[in-house]
Parts: C-alpha cells; sequence; structure tokens
C-alpha cells in the first residue's frame, strides 16, 4: 500500500534536502540552478543518454560513477547544456562539482553534476560559480517545488510527486522531480529525473531501476529523439533506517510498485507537456512474445507520425496502428491480431469487425485514453506513452530560429 | 554514358506494352487499372514491403516467385490494396493473375498483380473483372505515361523516366515508373516501383538491383513507415539481344550506373510529392565505417521530425542533425565530426565554427539542397532523401476521418 504525498518531492524522503536560484544563465531571468543534497552519503544509480554526442556533465558523471557507487549530491543548471563545448566543457563540469563539494565540505567525487539548455556554447562560469555559495545557503527540506522548477527549460509545467510505503518497520518515502518536453528551442529537449528514498538499497537493486527506466522514462515519446544531456539519477540514503534486504517479499514487492508508479506518472507528466499535445495515449501491446517486443512496438507506435496526426485528428484509424505495428520488426501475425481504442474493439483476427461508431468516437475524443493491440502470439506485455501530432508542434519547431 | 529518353517510361525499351483505364474502383473516377506486359517472359526481380502485415498480392506474388524468376506481365490497380481482406483477399489476387494470363494466353503463374489503396475492403471483382480486357485491347508501346498515371493514389504528380545506354553492339534502355507518397488516406501510401530493361541479365545480377533498392526507394522517408503493399519489380526481356554478361566491364558500369540513377530520380519524385512537403533535402553521411552504417544515419536523420521542422523553417539547425545523428545507434566520435549546409561548413570536430550567415541562410532557403554530416571515422558514404515536416502533413493526415 502506498500513499501519494500532498506537494511532494525529492525532499520528501527523511534526509534530504535540496535548493533553487536565478543566477543569470537564462534570458528569461527564470530559476536557472538548483541543488540536491543527502544528509548522508546515498546509494546512486544513473541512466544516461544513449546518444553518441555526449555533454559534458554526462561524461563527467559516468567518469565519477565508474569508480563508486555513492553520492552526496546533485548540481543542476537549466539554460545551457555544457554539449559540444569540448575540452573547457568538461573542465567547466568539473569545476562545477570541486565547488559544491568545497561549499559542503564533501570529500572530492561525491557530487554528481546535470545540465540542460542551449548546446554548443561554453557556460557562463562567472554566473555558475557566483551561485552555488547561494544555492548551498538556501539549502531546505521544504525546497521540492524550488527544486523542480529550477530545473526546467520550456517545458509549461513543474513535475514533482512523492510517495509513502508502509512497513511493518516503520513507513518509507520515495520522492522525484523531472524536467523535459519535445525540443522547443534547438536541444532543449534533455529529460532531466532525479529520484530519492530514504530506503537502504542493494548493489544490485540496479537491474530493478534500469527495468523501471525501461518502462518509464524510456517508454515515453514526444518525438523519438534522444538527447546529449538525458540522465535519471537515483539516491537512496537509507535514512529511514529500514533496508530494501531486511523487507519482506510482499513489502519489496509494494516498494517496487510505488517506484515504477511514481516514475511512469513523472515520465506521463513529460508527454502530457509535450510540444503542442493535446492528447495523452497509451499504446499497449499485449500477449506479444517477449516484454522486450511488447515495448519495442509499442514504442514504435508511439513514433510513428501517421499514427499520433489521426490522433490529433480523434481519427480511430486502425489501419495506421496496425500498419505501425506491423513495421517496428517485431514478430506478429496479422490474422491472429485484436484491436481495441478503449474498450471498443475494431479488429478480430486481423479483420475489421462492426462496432458502435459512437462509442469508438467518443474514445478518441477524449484528452487521455488507451489503444491495445492484442498480438495473441505470446504471454508478455509492455505500454509506451505518447501525445499527438499538432499543428502547434510543427510551428513550435519550425518557428524558431537558430 | 547515357541520355534520358523524351517522355520514356515503362515502354521505352524494346518487347515492353502497356496500358491504363479508369474501371471504376476509385470514387473519383480516375484512372485504376493498369497492365504491363513484355513480348517475351522477362527474367523477373521484386522487392517487397517487410511489413509484417502484408497485402494480399504481395503474398501471392511471393508466392509465384519461389518456383520462378520469370514474368511475363504485371496486373495493377489503384484505389483498393486488397489489405485485411484474408484468404478471399487472395483469392481475388489469384483470379486478377489467372483473367489476366487467360487473357493475353500466357502460361499459369506468369502474371503478378499489385494493388494500392485503402485497406480492410475487398475488392469489387466485378469492376475488376470487366477492366481486365479492356486493359488487353488498350495494350501498346505508346502508352507508358497512361500506365504511370493509373497506378497513382493520391500522388500530386505522375512519375515516369526512361534512358539510353550506348555500349559497342548497340543501344539498350532502361525505364520506369512509380507511386507513392505520404500517406494521406489511411495505408494509401504504398510505393510501386516498375523497371523495364530489354538487357538480359543473368540472375546473380538480383544482388545489384537489392543495393540500388537500398539507395534509392529505401534511401527515401517521407514518415519512415512501411505499408502493407510496397513493391518494386524489375523485368529484363533480353529484347535488345544484348546481354549484360556480354558487356565490357566499362559498359557494365554505364549500365549500372544509369540504373542507378533512375531508381535514385523515381524515388527522388516520390519525396518531392511528399504530403505537404516544401523541400527535398539530400542528407549525406561521409566518411562512416560502413556503407550500411552511412545509409542507417542518413535515413535515421531524414526521419527525425525535429530536423524537418527545421528544415521547413529553413532554420540551419546543427544541433538537431548532430543529436539526432547520435541517436542513430551508428558509431561516430563528436569531436571528429564535420558538418555542411550546402558548401557552407558550421561544424569543425564537433565544435561550431564561425560562418558565413547570409551564406548559410541562403543554403537552406533553396527549395533541394544537401546536408553534409563527415564523421572522419571510416571510408564510407550514403544519402538519403527526405522532405520537411509542414504544417500540411499535419493538416492532410489529421483533417481525414476514417
Amino acid at each position: 500500500m502506498y500513499s501519494i504525498i500532498k506537494d511532494g518531492g525529492v525532499c520528501s524522503p527523511r534526509g534530504f534536502l535540496a535548493s533553487g536560484i536565478k543566477a543569470g544563465i537564462k534570458a528569461s531571468g527564470n530559476a536557472d540552478m538548483a541543488l540536491l543534497k543527502s544528509e548522508r552519503a546515498a546509494r546512486c544509480f544513473a541512466v544516461f543518454t544513449t546518444n553518441k554526442v555526449k555533454a559534458a556533465p554526462v561524461l563527467y558523471d559516468k567518469d565519477v560513477l565508474e569508480h563508486a557507487h555513492f553520492a552526496s549530491a546533485v548540481i543542476v543548471n537549466s539554460g545551457n547544456a555544457n554539449a559540444c563545448t569540448g575540452s573547457q566543457g568538461y573542465a567547466d563540469s568539473e569545476k562545477m562539482a570541486l565547488l559544491t563539494e568545497e561549499g559542503l565540505n564533501l570529500t572530492p567525487k561525491s557530487v554528481l553534476v546535470c545540465s540542460t539548455g542551449v548546446i554548443g556554447h561554453l557556460m557562463p562560469m562567472d554566473k555558475v560559480e557566483a551561485g552555488i555559495p547561494k544555492l548551498i545557503e538556501k539549502l531546505s527540506s521544504d525546497n521540492s517545488i524550488d527544486f523542480a522548477k529550477a530545473i526546467l527549460t520550456t517545458d509549461l509545467a513543474m513535475k514533482s510527486l512523492a510517495v509513502e510505503i508502509k512497513t511493518e518497520k516503520g513507513n518509507v518515502r520515495i520522492g522525484g522531480a523531472c524536467k523535459g518536453s519535445g525540443m522547443i528551442h534547438p536541444n532543449m529537449a534533455t529529460m532531466l529525473a532525479f529520484i530519492t528514498t530514504d530506503v537502504g538499497l542493494p548493489i544490485d537493486f540496479f537491474a530493478e531501476f534500469r527495468a523501471n527506466i525501461d518502462d518509464s522514462f524510456n517508454a515515453i515519446t514526444v518525438d523519438g529523439d534522444t538527447s546529449t544531456n538525458d540522465t535519471c539519477i537515483l539516491l537512496a540514503n537509507g535514512m529511514s533506517d529500514i533496508q530494501y534486504a531486511d523487507m519482506s517479499l510482499s513489502e519489496q514487492g509494494e516498494f517496487r510498485a510505488a517506484l515504477t508508479m511514481l516514475m511512469q506518472e513523472l515520465a506521463k507528466s513529460i508527454v502530457r507537456d509535450g510540444e503542442g499535445a493535446t492528447k495523452l495515449i497509451e499504446i499497449r501491446v499485449e500477449n506479444a512474445e517477449s516484454h522486450k517486443d511488447a515495448l519495442k512496438m509499442a514504442r514504435f507506435i508511439g513514433t510513428s507520425n501517421l499514427a499520433k496526426c489521426a490522433m490529433f485528428g480523434e481519427d480511430p484509424n486502425w489501419g495506421r496502428i496496425l500498419s505501425s505495428a506491423g513495421s517496428s520488426g517485431v514478430n506478429m501475425v496479422a490474422d491472429h491480431t485484436d484491436l481495441y481504442f478503449g474498450d471498443v474493439q475494431v479488429l478480430s483476427s486481423g479483420r475489421p469487425v462492426a462496432c458502435n461508431k459512437e462509442a469508438l468516437h467518443a474514445v478518441v475524443r477524449q484528452r487521455e485514453y488507451k489503444v491495445t493491440l492484442v498480438l495473441n502470439i505470446g504471454h508478455a506485455s509492455a505500454s509506451a506513452f505518447t501525445c499527438d501530432l499538432s499543428y502547434d508542434y510543427v510551428k513550435i519547431n519550425a518557428e524558431y530560429t537558430t
């Protein structure tokens, strides 16, 4: 059993402090630096962009985590991605970490760095250096929302969430914040996510975290591209004095379910915020041969422009869904396949079926609905979350000039 | 040396006859049935959609060609794809072949079938059966254009081309016609291409044909989806009395170059005709580790909505190109990469370079231009051809209602 913590976020679990300030990196004057700190060095899991073009902070964090699986803090800036900035960019990331470590009296290599914003520009280090002491000064366990706001770029909405799970030994908490939407400005599309928990996690929990990322942040698609800076960090500081390994099997299951829910809800909030998006659609693929297959097909359909335009047009276009499924490279047999919009079945064994057109159109007129493709060739299922492709997507992306 | 044949097409090579008629399949009343016939049984190579959902005519043709590599004719209809039509659909394709074979006094299994149009509807066989004798009656070597027009669906322009190659033993010819644009109506996006030549081709020329398809019809991307009906057929009837195997090596090279050019030009004409397209852009990837890598990256960039929106907005957005390249899964090193719009260099070794902004904007304002990404890690190169993503793409695809 878990419950949502009202106005919760990264500081909801015990022992986490945060802050967010306006350092002057963004021309808009909005908040653009943030700091997250654990009172105790925390077990750290991180997953980074698979893009071959990696920004300096991603390269720096990977180097740090190669030798340790702990971190005490994360320093974040928005407004400048520190990407395509060469060796100077790497030195700047390193300096951001070093100044934070010095200011917080931490050991070397205990602070990670995340950046998001325009690419190809060197970091305005004078502003960054002036910002770090202010962030440290403002650290507080009440600043979940300040943190969540300061990491945003072109996002329309702040994305913060926390949950509490009851266990026999006491309550434990998971908090999170993220940012990301489609690339409104060139390469401001970075997805950053920060998850905190006061449970103590064993090193082999990484596999669980990795699987959760596939079903959450990797299952969403606004436009199918990855950025130079995508990062998801989980910090587990054990300050509830409850270790995952000491929980009962059912409590472990509840903790995992809560973590999955939190990561999926944060991920869905990114899709809702997709450029020009008017709808959030879950593409569910059921009874595939493997979970990997189901996820691959769901993501492929979720990235199809033809399917996404039809969603925008509120057209229950089964042909585009089926054709896109067939293009995905995943095994399927057309004659075995069923398709549903919401609860309304439109295809049975690959052939159109007579259905209630009124009910069907009512489904696709909703702001959020589910499309379910049942392959009937296996027992694995997965979902992807996508938004529609609207005039505004093109407008936003075409009208920006470098 | 090859030269373009004015108003040429599938009938330009010796011994090919064609026709096109209005059979009443399309509600618009436009031409919707076509026939292509060789006076002599021709060596036949064919490549079909990789979509797991294959239309009846594709399944039928694959069955026919499993046992023979010759064909004497192809019967084509537009307006109905005969897809998602089950066993009745297959029987209808078979009947179209059979009636054509009977009408032309051909042996069984010597006629191929292609269909394109709406999916999920049974073929109107009464109209098709009435159309076949009319097509046979009208067969003529002057009908390249009639054929090219009758295979169209939502295409704005007819796509027909022929070339003549001089050899020591005489001239040989290659002709072609194709159809296809993005999916305006649901699943009318099928790409059909017909190539004819009067050269005699050996069976192992298939590998050459397959490679040409990768660099032409598989190198174009309007929206990245494959359809249920995509088909490309090459018929070589040898009626020039010149065998490919008897040509000199340089003549063989010229023949291959002419075939590549013809297939690429036909493919590019499909992109020019892409839904709402205002620009045709060649994405060139040079000095990659392999041709496969270069083509994969070029296609990936050509399918990026972010890159395509920037092209529509006439924005020389190097960040989107570089980030998309990095997302493609192909090996690259950001610090080795150079990028050009037309002849204007914007990135050198992964870093932005000062360039003439006037010249740069002049490039992206053109209707057709080239973006060149030089990876500097190998010696292989390839191109993909794409169009921009415009308001009209969304409009066309969203406003259609099933």
